[in-house]
C-alpha cells in the first residue's frame, strides 16, 4: 500500500519504488521496519549511514478523520536510539494524496547545499538552494509559500543546519503556518546532516484514496465520529481548552515541572492555565479551537495572538507552557508565547530548550522567571555564539558544561512536562520508552490512578505505550483514544475497510507490541542497555516538595514494562 | 592481605577494616571486585553512590622491584563504565608500608569543603581545608610538602574541583614532584565530587612487608632483575630514551596521531623524537633516566628542563608528545613541555586535552601548530571560562559543541597516541577495552605484526589485554612484561612467595581473564552495549593518508576480542 520515495543525497537521485515494507501498521511502525532493514544501529546519527524517514499512517489522504499525523524518524543524535517524532500539519495528508507512504532520505551530499526536495505527483527532485542557507523558519515558509502555492512544507531552521541536536523539523499547517513540529530527538539535525533545508510536497493532481471497502470505512468513520462527539473530553475539553487545560490539573497534583524540575507546583500556574489561554484568545480575537491537520474533528489546538499584536503563535500547547513557562518560573503567557515563537523560528524543540534554559537558570546565567534573559539565551542559539552552541545541544550537554548536576533527562533527551515524582506513570514511560522521555510515548497522566504512588504505574505505562504505538502507527491523533477507549473494533474496522483484511483487536494489539519490541531491539543493538532505561538519580532520592514523594519504581519493575510485552 | 581504609564522606568517618576482597590479584583486579560488590553500575558517576577506590598491588612496599604502581578507580564520568587509571609515584609504596591495600572513598559531603584525607599508621582523618580551594597542583604540592614532610600526596587541581570530566589525580614522585598522573577517565572529577582535594599518606613508622616466604621472593626477584638487565629494551631503550622513543617508530609506520588524527605521520616528528628529548636533557642538565616509583629498575622516565630554565617537566612522555605535540601539529618540545606543565598544574589529562585542543583547532579556534593559542585555551579551563568549561569536559563534548564531527574517541574518552588505522591492534584495544581508548589497556604497538593490516590484530589485542590485566593487578610496570615475556613463572614465584600459595601460570592467566570479564560485566550492567565497543565511523571510511589503510576490523571480530576469553 503506497509507494516509497527514496532520496539519495550522495547520488542526488530521487526515485519512487514500491513500498517493500507493506503491513497494516505504518507511521511509527513503518519507521521501525525500514530502520531494522536498512539502518545499522551502530551508525553515527549524523553520518551518511543514518536515514531520515518520513512516513504517514494508512489513512493519510483518505476521509478518515484525525488520521493525518506525520512521523519523522531516524537514529537520534540526542538519545543514540531510534526516534519517531510525531507532528500534525498538512504533509501526511498531501503525501497520502500522492500515494506516498514513506520518504526515505539516505546518504549525505558531497557539496554543502542546502538542498530543497520537491515532491509531486509528477517529477520529484532535489534542487540546490544556497539562497535558503540559514533562513529562519517563518520567513522561509512564507517565501516558499509564494514559490509553491498550496504546497505543504517540512523545514529546518538555523539550528538544524548547524546540526544542533535539539533541532526539530517544522511542518506547515492548514493555514501555511510552520508551527507544527516533529520536534524531539534532534530529527532537525539529521535533516540538516542530509543537507536538506526544505521538503516541498505539491499534491496537485493527487486524490483521496478510497480503500478496499468504502462502505465499511464509511460505517467505521460514522462510529468514530459519534464517539468523538459524545465524549466530553474530545467534544468539549480538548475542543474548547486544548492541551493547556493540563496546566492546572498537573499543578494540583504536583506534576507541573517547575524551577528546573525541582518541584511540581508553580505558584503562578493560574496565570498560564487553560482558562487564561482561552480568555486571552477570546479577548484578542485568535482561535480557541484550531485543527492541527486536515480532517481533525477535535480541534485541540489554538491560535494565540501575542500582546502588542505583532505576532501570533499557533499553537500554544501545554508542553511548551510547562517547559518554557513553569519550569523556567515564567508565569506570563505572552512571554512564553514569544519564546515559543522564537524557538519555532530557529527550528528548535521547545521541550528540550525549555529544560535547557532552566538548567542555565539554575547555573545562574539568568534568573528564574527572566523571560527577556531566556530570549537572549535562545537568540544565541540562532547566532551560534559559543553559549548558543552549548544550549542548542540540549539540557544534558548544557548541564555538563555549566556544572548543573540535576538535569531532567533520559537517554540524553529532556523530559516532557510531567514531574515524574508527582506523576509516576509518566516517569515510568519517560524511563522505559524506546523514544526517551516523550510525552506522547505513553501518557498515564489522564488515567484513573493515584499519580504520586507507585501502585499500578508499571501496568499503566505499558498499556499507554501499546496504545501510543497503535495510534502513532495509524497516523491518528492520540486524543482519538480518549473517545475510542477500549472500543478498538472501530480501529480494526477502519484498517480492514481500508486494506481489505480481517484484523482482530488482538492482531492490532500484537502488531503494536511488535512495534515496541522492534524499537527496543534497535536500541539494544545501538548500545543502549537497560541501565539507560532509568531516571536521573536525584528523582529517586530528593523529594518533590509538593507531593513529598520520590520516584520509587524499582529497576526490576522498569525492566518489566516492555520486558513483559 | 592488607587492610582496607574506608572513608565515608557523608559521615565524615575514616575506618580501617580487614580487606574482605582478599585475593592474590589486587590493584586493578581489586577495584573491579570492590565495585562489583559495592557500586551499583547504574549509579551517577559524580553522585554519592559512586566510589573513588585507590588500590595497590600485592608487592607494594616490599622489595619486589617495579611493583609500586597505583590504581585509581571508579565508575567513569567520561566513559560511563568502569575505570582504572594507573600511575607511578610514591603513594602505593607508602600505602603498602602501612599495610593498606585499598582506600575506598564513598558518599558525598554535605558541606562543600574541600577536605584533606590524612592517612598514617596511627590515626587517619578527614580535615576541612577551605584554604586549599582552587589551588593549582604544583603550588598545592609544595605547600603540603612543607606541612607533611616526607608524605606522599594524591591531589586534584581546579579542573577536578570543578568536576570537569577530563580531570585526573596527580601523584607525587620520589622527588615530591606531582607529575605522575592517574589521568584518564575523569577520576579527578570523581575525587572532586567526594569533596577531596588532597590525600596525604604519611608512612612514618610503616615497614617493608616481608611476605610468606622471603627466600622464594628473593630468588624470584633475582631472576626478574636478571631479565630486566639482560633485555635490551628495558636495559637500554627505555632506560636511556624512555617512552619518547616511540615517536619516530610510530611516525615511520603511520601511527603517530597528527592533525586531529587525520593522519599518522607528522613532518616535524624528528624535532620531537626520543633522540631530541635526550639531546636536550643532556645539554640542559636534566635527567635522561628517572624512576616513576621507588624500586624501579628501568627508569624510563625523564626530567626535562624547559628552555629558559624556569620550569621543569618530570616526566615528558610519548603520549603527551603525541597528543599535545603531533596531534596539534606542535613540533617543538619546549612548547609541548609547557603545555604539559600547564595541564599538570590544572590537574587535567594531557591525552584528553591534547585530543580536545586538536578538535578546537579543527574548529578554527586557533591554528594547528599554535602553541601559544593552545596554552590560552588550556588556561581557560583553569579560569572556568565558558570555553574552558567546554574543553575541560574533553574531546567529545568539545566536538559536539564546536560542530567538529571527526572526534577520535571511544565511549566518550579520547584515544591515546596511536593512530588506529596505522596501528590496528591499538585500534582493537581502543574499541574493546572495558577502559575505553587507553594506551595501557593492551598495547600491541611493540608486537611483531604488520600494524596497518588486519591480520592477527584481534588475537594480539586479546593477549595484550590479558597481559595488561596481569601487570595492572600486580601493581607492576607494564614494561616489566617486555623483559619477562612469556616467563610468567617469575610472576607466579613472586606471588607464591609473597602469599604462601601455589599458583600456576594458568591460574594467573585465568585470574587476569576474570578481571577483564568482571569489568565487561560492569560496563554491560552500566548500560554500555557492544555498539560502544567500536571506533568512530570515520576511521572505517576515510583513509590514513600515510598508510592508505582504513580500520577494517569487522564488528564481529571486535566482539570476539573479549567475548572469547
Amino acid at each position: 500500500m503506497g509507494t516509497l520515495l527514496r532520496v539519495d543525497m550522495a547520488e542526488m537521485k530521487v526515485a519512487r519504488e514500491e513500498n517493500p515494507y507493506d503491513e497494516p501498521l505504518q507511521g511509527r511502525a513503518l519507521i521501525g521496519r525500514i530502520m531494522k532493514a536498512e539502518v545499522n544501529p551502530e551508525c553515527e546519527p549524523l553520518g551518511r549511514n543514518n536515514q531520515l524517514i518520513i512516513t504517514t499512517g494508512p489513512f493519510a489522504g483518505t476521509a478518515v478523520p484525525c488520521a493525518g499525523r506525520l512521523s519523522v524518524g531516524c537514529k537520534s543524535p540526542l538519545t543514540g536510539g531510534i526516534k519517531e517524532a510525531n507532528s500534525g500539519g498538512v504533509l501526511a495528508t498531501k503525501l497520502g494524496r500522492l500515494g506516498i507512504s514513506a520518504v526515505v532520505v539516505q546518504g549525505c551530499p558531497s557539496s554543502p547545499g542546502p538542498y530543497l526536495l520537491y515532491i509531486s505527483g509528477g517529477e520529484s527532485k532535489l534542487v540546490a538552494r544556497p539562497d535558503l542557507k540559514n533562513k529562519r523558519v517563518y520567513e522561509l515558509a512564507s517565501g516558499l509559500a509564494g514559490e509553491f502555492p498550496g504546497a505543504g512544507l517540512a523545514l529546518i531552521g538555523p539550528a538544524g543546519e548547524a546540526l544542533m541536536t535539539a533541532a526539530g523539523v517544522a511542518i506547515t499547517d492548514v493555514d501555511g503556518v510552520p508551527g507544527r513540529y516533529a520536534a524531539r530527538g534532534g530529527v532537525g539535525a539529521v535533516m540538516g546532516s542530509k543537507g536538506l533545508k526544505a521538503i516541498v510536497v505539491d499534491d496537485s493532481g493527487g486524490k483521496r484514496a478510497q480503500g478496499a471497502n468504502p462502505q465499511r470505512i464509511k460505517a467505521a468513520i460514522g462510529r468514530l465520529a459519534t464517539l468523538i462527539k459524545e465524549t466530553p473530553q474530545t467534544a468539549v475539553v480538548y475542543h474548547d481548552y486544548g492541551t493547556p487545560a493540563m496546566v492546572e490539573t498537573m499543578n494540583a497534583i504536583g506534576g507541573l515541572p517547575t524551577r528546573n524540575f525541582s518541584t511540581g507546583h508553580f505558584e503562578k500556574a493560574r496565570d498560564i492555565s487553560g482558562d487564561v489561554v482561552r480568555e486571552r484568545i477570546i479577548e484578542r480575537g485568535g482561535q480557541t479551537t484550531h485543527r492541527c491537520m486536515p480532517g481533525c474533528m477535535i480541534g485541540c489546538s489554538n491560535v494565540f495572538s501575542l500582546a502588542g499584536g505583532d505576532k501570533t503563535i499557533s499553537p500554544l500547547e501545554y508542553e511548551t507552557i510547562g517547559l518554557l513557562g513553569s519550569n523556567c518560573c515564567i508565569g506570563d503567557l505572552d512571554a512564553i508565547g514569544r519564546l515559543n515563537w522564537l524557538c519555532n523560528d530557529i527550528g528548535i524543540d521547545t521541550i528540550e530548550i525549555g529544560a535547557t534554559i532552566a538548567v542555565a537558570m539554575e547555573a545562574g546565567l539568568v534568573e528564574f522567571g527572566d523571560s527577556d534573559g531566556a530570549a537572549r539565551l535562545i537568540e544565541g542559539i540562532a547566532n551560534q555564539t559559543l553559549l548558543g552552541r552549548v544550549l542548542g545541544h540540549g539540557a544534558v550537554v548544557t548541564g555538563r558544561v555549566l556544572g548543573v548536576r540535576n538535569v531532567p533527562a533520559v537517554k540524553g533527551q529532556a523530559m516532557a512536562a510531567y514531574e515524574p515524582r508527582g506523576v509516576k506513570g509518566m516517569g515510568v514511560t519517560f524511563a522505559t520508552s524506546p523514544m526517551g522521555a516523550d510525552h506522547t510515548a505513553g501518557t498515564t497522566a489522564r488515567m484513573n490512578l493515584v499519580h504520586h504512588k507507585a501502585e499500578g504505574q508499571v501496568e499503566a505505562s505499558r498499556q499507554a505505550q501499546i496504545t501510543a504505538a497503535v495510534y502513532d502507527s495509524l497516523g491518528m491523533c492520540l486524543f482519538v483514544g480518549t473517545a475510542v477507549k477500549s472500543e478498538w473494533t472501530v480501529l480494526t474496522e477502519l484498517v480492514n475497510g481500508m486494506l481489505g483484511i480481517e484484523w482482530t483487536v488482538d492482531d492490532l494489539r500484537e502488531a503494536a507490541k511488535s512495534v515496541l519490541k522492534r524499537e527496543l531491539e534497535f536500541n539494544r543493538a545501538a548500545g543502549l542497555g537497560k541501565a539507560q532505561d532509568r531516571l536521573p538519580e536525584y528523582f529517586y532520592t530528593v523529594e518533590n516538595p509538593h507531593t513529598g514523594s520520590v520516584f520509587d519504581i524499582p529497576a526490576e519493575d522498569l525492566d518489566r514494562v516492555l520486558g513483559e510485552l
